[in-house]
């Protein structure tokens, strides 16, 4: 391998590292709250804490720990108390805020049990106290509260004859608030009148406040007669557990609580910051990658659809770069962000990072000084211990010196095996944030 | 539809039409070839006409008429004679070019007399002689000529047998080759020792003048000894026509003519010149989008694969322009091309261009002041009169209000008849060029 090649190749894990060490919970959090004196700064703004009673944290997803720890030690005693729902295996000990372990992706008992401690310190705020929602990944799941009446499997159920019936995401969405007490905005509602502030790390593409962790701080567009036409549409209501039914029967009856409108007296008492996001992943890239020299193109943090066929517009545009100098001169760096699937062929071990890297670099093969990076924020790419994998020009040169086959590896979603084979693995161990995935293609 | 949409949809037409007017064959010819009093000038290079005893013009596919047009009116009285191979229903009549109409896609007996026709006309010409020869998309088909001893069956035959084996595109091109007395620079040395300039319009992703027209003017970088290799790993030997078996044992021998390598005395007297290409379309749609006030962006010439996965990526890019700026800020104007494929699911009527519209109309529906823009140059997508289509960030809910579900067409391959309802099919009539596709986003 040359020397270009190899600086090309640790230049992109560098300007990957960036990107990550921007969405790290701690470090998200330190540069979007920070503690002047007695006042607590949130972008911009600046809250006078002896100005309130009490000072509450509370929150869920993934990232709750670390990014709760950094609140407690920048609201230290001024911190009257708190709670977080995190998921089994991601606590870390915090002294003043209680941590409950729940499940995920599927809710459980404990998640209720967390869920209702959550409501019920809310349950203690007035207009002079100060709550301080933390969100990340896994933070619906992590919320769980059924309409009253309603049991956690009743309500799975019904997502999943939803699902069956190809009911697209919103109307899932409409449904899943209308079937819960604290999301589309209901948690916002618990927390009335006290002063809101909600921290959220965004693991959605475009960081849609209303989806994250099925928006429990922010308006809900949706209402129980949307959700009667949808029922009408698939033709389902009948299938639905009782308990379902009438539930819906007494929203529209108005006798079950709407979710709370724009324009609601709650939302002049909250405020909404992302403190980490793709988009924020992709701009640390991008000014790490200008520091190295590069000319840079942010290309979308939007990116969806079908790994491989990703992977090859990807390609083109790398290739392209090389022949033309379309859309940028070299030394170029592109990123991309955004989250692709992959649908299943093959019976091999992989993620759609790998995979990503795998089908691009087939189409790479042999353009000099062209590499190519995908990975997972999170340190995890599918069922794997690697984050991504790096790939280059040269890759499927050195594939077929090791007598490997690349379109068979990409054919059985092989391409963790592939990679491990030529040592192109990228592994970070867990990251504990997750903003989605960043891709970089790199043309000397 | 609000008066700045109409208007992106206006400039949307305007530079496509600005892109297909620099390839239509005739003004390409006219940009890379001029008459200077007793000189031609070709890309700079000027050939002095009286010093040719003979100055003969030949070639084949789509475009050979209107691009055989330029050069007898150019070459006036100096002009020898020539002959071409074109399309059925391809013909536009010549002065002193004779014109055979032939077979395309599947070749035929008429290919054949007309290629014979120009190898009878090559065998005329000597070291004095000057001999410009046209290329265009459907060159290979057009130029048909098997090896002695074997017929346009059996050779057809054997690229049967290959592409079921899974022969990849690199091999198919080595067998082809060496079936042909024509292709992979067989009739450059038929034209030698005349001067040979080649003018081109390429139908081929990324221009490569081996694989255009199977390469007759351009050395050959495969062998007889190649073709052996492909047929072991296929194991395919003795499944061949028996005409076939033999010409390929001769050749190892040495017995049958080998392709022409690079260095070879012929492609000292060669100049090969693309005078029409995709990126030529691009340049020119850049420029026009340029002077009507975009930002401008050439996001790639070379892209490739499952149509309604690229259109998930150009919407996305489209989306984040809108968002964030980037890749640049508005008003901005996306250029890319190449060909994509589509995976037939459905029954429906459409083409990869209109398919593309559909796809990404959908990912960007409601997204303001956003159009999108695929058509096909050769005015031709599909099965369709349309050569593509225009989409919108209003078009779902336009479709919409007509009871169209744009999800239902988009399974069934059903692109055409969706965009026939909404009156957005783009029909501009056949072209006479191809180079490929051009996709536009506008985002205001």
């Amino acid at each position: 391998m040359s020397e270009a090649l190899k600086k090309l190749r640790r230049d992109a894990a560098a300007i990957f590292q960036a990107g990550l060490r921007a969405v790290a919970p701690e470090e998200a959090m330190r540069r979007h709250v920070q503690r002047d004196g007695d006042a607590l700064i949130i972008a911009g703004r600046r809250y006078d804490l002896p100005a309130f009673r009490q000072i509450i944290v509370l929150g869920a997803g993934k990232a709750a720990c670390p990014m709760t720890k950094v609140l407690e030690e920048m609201l230290a005693d001024r911190l009257t108390g708190g709670h977080v729902n995190v998921k089994y295996g991601h606590l870390t000990p915090l002294k003043k805020i209680q941590i409950q372990e729940a499940g995920h992706p599927v809710p459980d008992a404990a998640g209720l049990a967390g869920t209702q401690k959550i409501l019920d310190l809310l349950a203690t705020v007035d207009k002079d106290d100060l709550a301080i929602a933390v969100l990340s990944g896994g933070g619906s799941a992590l919320l769980p509260m059924p309409s009253a009446g309603i049991t956690l499997e009743e309500k799975q159920a019904t997502t999943k004859l939803l699902l069956a019936c190809g009911a697209n995401i919103n109307e899932m969405n409409a449904i899943r608030k209308h079937l819960s007490q604290v999301k589309g905005g209901q948690l916002a509602r618990a927390a009335y009148p006290a002063t809101l502030i909600t921290l959220i790390l965004s693991d959605v593409i475009g960081d849609p406040l209303d989806v994250i962790a099925s928006g429990p701080m922010v308006a809900d567009t949706s209402t129980f007669q949307e959700v009667q036409s949808i029922l009408d549409k698939y033709g389902i209501r009948e299938q639905l557990p009782a308990s379902v039914q009438k539930h819906f029967v007494k929203g529209l009856a108005g006798e079950a609580p709407e979710t709370p409108k724009l324009g609601d007296a709650i939302f002049a008492k909250t405020q909404n910051l992302i403190v980490a996001s793709n988009r924020q992943a992709i701009a640390a890239a991008q000014a790490e990658a200008q520091q190295l020299g590069y000319r840079t193109l942010i290309l979308s943090t939007l990116i969806e659809g079908e790994t491989r066929e990703v992977a090859r517009v990807h390609a083109a545009i790398a290739k392209e770069i090389r022949a033309s100098g379309h859309p940028l001169l070299p030394p170029a760096c592109v990123i991309s962000g955004g989250e692709t699937t992959v649908t299943l062929r093959g019976n091999g071990l992989g993620g759609r990072n790998q995979e990503f890297v795998l089908a691009a670099a087939i189409d790479i093969a042999d353009v000099p000084d062209a590499v190519i990076l995908s990975a997972g924020t999170d340190g995890t790419d599918g069922p794997t211990d690697a984050a991504g994998a790096v790939g280059d020009g040269e890759t499927i040169r050195r594939a077929a010196e090791l007598a490997l086959q690349p379109q068979a590896f990409l054919n059985n979603n092989d391409s963790y095996r592939f990679f491990e084979k030529l040592g192109d693995l990228l592994i970070t161990g867990p990251t504990n944030t997750n903003v989605m995935d960043l891709r970089l293609m790199l043309i000397g």
